[in-house]
């Protein structure tokens, strides 16, 4: 492997894991450019696992079983990156591809077309299967493609189960937190610096309650026994007109991310209690928590197929949107999520592998 | 006055004092953009007192007799102005004139306007006189004319004593306080904002420090008999990377009056030690304070002559830049110093009139 240039890699056909997640790497896909990977995705199908339904909303794929199985699992991965910084380029060392997307979530998005392949190769899949290949996961919500299928064609995604292969390395992890962000508004009043008497500092309205959101402490939740340890943070603050003058506005934005116990307005109260001092707060968007949902028999079923740790999920994912719809779903995919949006991102060919293999016995294919 | 509409009152020779201050107000100059206004002084000084030996600088015009008096006095006013707002066409409502620029500092430049051509009409002027009309006051003092005009030709801004006519209202502002502008950055490590234990919030780094600025009482500060009162204040903070990521850097500005008494390298330090627990700290810039001077026999005698209440200006003019060569200087000009700056700019004829009398008693001239 480590000999063979990239180019020879992907020009062979690529059944090797590690080498089809490569290729997908070299198709930039940053978020709102991901028609190429979109088309690339599709065509890939077309020639491959041409028996599943296949339909695009916008830069959104979706593949069908239609079995007629009595359950259905959705597994969805989105095609969209952050922006690149320097890892355009994939790079395979040895058994380690490093570049922009190999974790977060190419890696997956590899490990979803090869079990495309072998669903429709396979004689006896336990369950019909939907595989989303969907747009805008990094960007604001509104952007999201599973958003827009859920709005546009909701019975495309109908299931039983969801799995979502963002990287979550070698464990399960079960649901995930809300997240909330809120903007404070300190007004002040303008004056010249030399004669600040004549006026009132914002900055200086804002410094008791950010120094009270610096001393707060977060819990940790336990939930169906996970530990979900939450974060409240200042992620932003803005102020000043010039310097020679006494700003009349300062706004901070505070990123709280909540465990699975509460509710959207809950988390938002608890905010709101520590900004007492702020002339103003909005909302400036709210996703929901998703709960693990480990009771649920598919969830616990793979679980125990799988083998692996079960862990909270403390970032936000698209589990929720599903747990939303009362389709419970778990994150599990390949690549260490600590590098991913980092610029030495990168994927082992032994995770992709073995998440392939999970999934493999999961659905009843051929191992 | 009120009744005549202000295209004919320009077109008419200005000889009204009021009217030639709306003249200049006419005459846009935003600072950068002084040359049209530097042409229509070196213009108006060409025909109306061309006895005066006129060199221009860059758009500063500088305008001097040369009548071998043993002192010299030299007046200063500035040709630009700080961005319109909304107040770009001037307006005359009966006795006062409302516009950008009325109050800093037109009005003081057609007070020096009608001294020229009184100054080379009288017989006998008590002093040698220097006039200029300078570029760039309102902005980073690498722009400002004065200083342009003091490296490339101090000889031509040699005296015994000047008087800047930045608005005083009704009384000389004697000496000027020292300014300095110190950014103070504070450092963390980036992390996703679900799991900010990864790294280290500088916005939060900040707020200790923040907390105590805001807290922090300044003195009002005794210099020959004046109350220099002094400020500190944060005038800009900025911190943030992305909504979902624990911010690496916070950087606050912070703004420092300090009263004659002290250096800048005293007011530095005094601010610094405010300022412990920031990462770093670098001067932006730090221009000195100029002492009253008041025990100088031309500014007492110009107090004296005037007979005006003398107050501590507060904030930073040019009248630090003779005092640090020695050149006792003062402020006095017409307008209200609250209303510069603001949209509703204006000044009085009253004003313009009584500082026009005022200078030509103190040099001599017919009344």
């Amino acid at each position: 492997m480590s000999t063979a240039s990239l180019p020879d890699l992907l020009a062979a056909p690529a059944d090797d894991l590690l080498v089809l997640t490569a290729s997908l790497v070299a198709v930039p896909s940053v978020s709102r450019q991901e028609g190429e990977l979109a088309d690339h995705v599709e065509r890939r199908l077309a020639e491959r696992a041409s028996q599943l339904a296949r339909t695009r909303v916008g830069n959104t794929v979706i593949a069908r079983t239609e079995l007629g199985r009595e359950r259905r699992i959705v597994l969805g991965g989105h095609l969209d990156t952050v922006p690149a910084n320097g890892n355009a380029v994939p790079r395979l060392e040895g058994d380690v591809l490093h570049g922009l997307g190999s974790a977060d979530m190419k890696g997956g998005l590899a490990v979803l077309l090869r079990l495309a392949e072998e669903i429709t190769a396979s004689e006896e899949p336990r369950f019909d299967c939907t595989l989303a290949f969907y747009e805008g996961e990094e960007i604001a919500d509104e952007f999201n493609g599973l958003r827009h299928v859920f709005a546009e064609r909701p019975d495309l995604l109908a299931g039983d189960f969801a799995v979502l292969l963002e990287p979550t390395g070698d464990h399960i992890e079960a649901g995930c937190q809300g997240t909330l962000h809120l903007r404070a508004h300190f007004e002040g009043e303008r004056a010249h610096s030399a004669r600040p008497w004549m006026g009132r500092n914002a900055i200086y309205a804002a410094a008791g309650v950010l120094e009270r959101l610096a001393a707060h402490e977060t819990d940790t939740v336990l939930v169906d026994g996970l530990p979900y340890r939450e974060s409240l943070q200042v992620v932003r603050i803005e102020g000043g007109v010039a310097n020679n003058v006494v700003p009349d506005e300062c706004t901070i934005v505070v990123n709280r991310r909540f465990a699975p116990k509460y509710s959207v307005d809950e988390a938002r109260a608890q905010v709101e209690k520590l900004l007492v001092g702020a002339d103003r707060v909005e909302v400036i968007n709210a996703s929901p928590a998703a709960p693990p949902n480990l009771g649920h028999p598919l969830a616990a079923e793979f679980v125990e197929v799988l083998g692996l740790d079960v862990e909270p999920k403390l970032g936000w994912t698209d589990v929720a949107r599903f747990a939303s719809r009362d389709i419970p779903a778990v994150n599990f995919g390949p690549g260490d999520p600590d590098v991913a949006h980092t610029a030495d991102e990168r994927v082992s060919r032994a995770s992709v592998e073995q998440c392939y293999a999970a999934f493999a016995r999961f659905l009843g294919l051929a191992a």
